[in-house]
């Protein structure tokens, strides 16, 4: 549908830069003869092949440890096996596929699950391109003694707990935390949905840091700022602080014709109109790239003739900028403090746990992405930061890392409407390998 | 519970309205030697089995043709068939017990399914008077040749379609209304769920207007007005008005972190400042009787990390004036317009079927009722309309109808904590059996 064969045939004309040498003038220096060529249709085919699974109108749903998440794993499984990878799953779902060689290589991962209903691409496309990059490397001489390993984190979008999966590898979870975290629709705890995945017995892998000298992984940017300005890639520099917040209401549940409207607590009363207050006292507080957004709201018993007796919503919200975030949650206590003593609705409010905290990625990382960037897009690239969480946020506690961004069409994502054209698909693909050769010879000097 | 035995012992100073003529002086004249007694303890045990069959803490979950409600229906079949009537499911799930004798008789009902979590009494009670009003007149052979029939309308709550059964029963519904119906929370088909529920293939019964000179339905409150006035018993003049609006919101789904502010079309952020501009506006508009609810709300696809793309809410106001509901509705319309209009989100107004009309009630059977509550809670009954819709105001269309309310301690309803003292509970089925006598009385002249 994206990428039709008459895309793929003059490939020269398309993928200048894969040619001869002649052809490559924007390569980073020393890197022109040995930087193996990724497989366009492959890439392509294994995209289009995930897409079937959880397959939903134009879009996919494989929320984290369901049925279609973990038939997606087992796929992906057997493509790093075939891709002469060491592929394996822990305890807690994520997929790792290994090189057989020693040496520091570089770490190339994104997620597999989704929201509960998500783009095609989304954190699929990162670890296609890690799978890509790996097999493209095994599969030429050259490259072939290099370490690039493979990786899809479990629960990035938060299903049970965002970025679950990653944080997991870097140690940060406690038993507790693990036990307390729950669906947050069907209220199912983390240890029963893992159980029910088969996952229950298997250890949890942790990172060895010596492992790798950089982890990199590449997403569709999810907003329209590359697409409204024309650019191709965006070369990240930090990820936003990330705080979300339940917010609970409780009234008197009651008839809805018989009770006056003076006599009513109700709880979605309540909640509409902090949610208005919200609207009204958070745009003084904020910069441009400032975002909040209530993405779930619940009314109890939720029947149009019943007074809500209860009720609860999710404000979250976003900057790369802690002060901003400070600000609005400060501003969010203040606001739920004052409805709940005015009444007659009690108002509570609760930090999710856990909340990420914005993060800047590595200068050097970022400097390799820059360079491979303005090889595959001279000119047409940008710096810019994520408003969106990613795994990256976690790994860059704990390794040099980096984020590459394609378009999004429209900037439209989490939702089935999100797509990228095949071609910057292709030349993301390209783009993240000529910076993970550069990171590998950076860290493996001859 | 609410009626221990230390209560119902002392009967005379508890209950000296059945004692001798002489302790019964405020008894309708010529019937003092007549009435039979109900029995209080068969009537409260019989409520307190009911209340046992979709148990949920203090209250009951019986949503209309789920398996608790079918339960329910089948146990209410046999405790008719033990009184000696002649019992009967229809086709949309109406239980009916009717008396073996001809003559013009009085039909007495409510409705046994309840609110997604409902209170123990609600139309139960009218069901259960019904019943214990039938076999004690089965039972005494000075009134064992009057007609008393027992309803037990289904889906009165609107699982379906509010008054499903009572409207099946009046010929009021079409096959394509029938099919239109579904579940608004499952969006289950109607025909569906009575196939499920074992009902498909019956035909459905129809009012025989000549068989009745009244019909009569008791209730619980629901509301505040008998228990904040120390009332005992409740006549009700008129049943208002209901009209709800499912109002739906179109916006574009996105990513709660990377889609800027001002690119947002959020369905979510629409329909809270509609709901806002709604409690601001119609406080103008109202009497203080009037009354409206937003009980059901929804964003989609309802994650914390996405922009909702959709959303709906229900929106229903009540009041016996139909001059307010059309004030009510005219300016529903024009919010609804205007936010369309505004954008960026397009906003869509339609109204539920079927409506219900304000519907007054039978001069005459008010008054059979307002002389009873005189006599049974001397100046401590009033007049009122009720504020909530029930199966009374499809039948007084077809039928002279009247209601009597019990008082709801706290005016709770439509919740678990709904509960009414157990001597109001048997006070009021005294008073509906009164006033039942006089009813049975002028429709069969000796």
């Amino acid at each position: 549908m994206l990428l039709d064969n008459s895309l793929l045939a003059p490939r020269l004309k398309l993928f200048p830069l894969l040619g001869s040498a002649a052809i490559r003038p924007q390569l980073i220096k020393g890197e022109m003869n040995v930087m193996p060529a990724i497989n366009p249709q492959r890439l392509m085919n294994d995209l289009k092949h995930l897409r079937t699974i959880g397959k939903y109108d134009t879009g996919v749903v494989r929320p984290a440890f369901s049925t279609k998440d973990m038939e997606a794993r087992q796929w992906l499984l057997d493509r790093m096996g075939e891709a002469g990878l060491e592929a394996s799953m822990d305890g807690v779902g994520n997929v790792f596929g290994r090189s057989p060689n020693p040496g520091r290589g570089v770490l190339i991962g994104s997620h597999t699950d989704t929201q509960p209903q998500g783009g095609w691409l989304d954190g699929s496309l990162g670890v296609i391109y890690g799978l890509e990059i790996a097999r493209s490397w095994a599969e030429d001489r050259r490259t072939a003694h290099f370490t690039v390993d493979v990786a899809s984190w479990s629960d990035e979008e938060g299903t049970y707990m965002s970025m679950l999966g990653c944080r997991s590898f870097c140690d940060m979870l406690s038993r507790d935390d693990m036990e307390r975290a729950q669906n947050h629709q069907t209220a199912q705890p983390l240890p029963a949905a893992l159980t029910q995945a088969g996952l229950a017995g298997i250890p949890a892998d942790r990172l060895e840091p010596d492992r790798y000298s950089a982890y990199l992984e590449a997403h569709v940017e999810q907003g329209p700022h590359l697409d409204a300005q024309g650019k191709l890639l965006g070369v990240v520099t930090a990820i936003v602080g990330i705080r979300t917040f339940r917010i609970t209401f409780k009234g008197q549940q009651n008839h809805a014709g018989t009770t006056p409207m003076a006599y009513r607590r109700d709880a979605g009363v309540a909640l509409m109109e902090l949610a208005h207050v919200i609207n009204r006292e958070f745009p003084t507080l904020v910069s441009p790239r400032t975002v909040w957004t209530v993405g779930y709201v619940r009314l109890e018993p939720g029947s149009p003739s019943v007074v809500p007796g209860r009720a609860e919503m999710f404000l979250q919200f976003r900057d790369t900028d802690e002060k901003i975030l400070d600000a609005l949650e400060s501003k969010t206590a203040r606001i739920v403090k004052e409805a709940h003593e005015q009444g007659p609705v009690e108002v509570n409010l609760e930090a999710e746990f856990p909340q990420c905290e914005a993060t800047a990625l590595d200068g050097t990382v970022q400097e390799c992405l820059a360079a491979a960037a303005e090889n595959h897009a001279p000119g047409k690239w940008i710096r810019m930061p994520s408003g969106a969480g990613h795994d990256a946020q976690i790994l860059a506690h704990h390794l040099p890392s980096g984020m590459l961004f394609i378009p999004s069409i429209g900037g439209i994502s989490h939702d089935i409407a999100e797509d990228t054209a095949a071609e910057d698909i292709v030349r993301g693909c390209r783009a993240l390998a000529t910076a993970t050769e550069a990171l590998l010879r950076q860290a493996n000097p001859v």
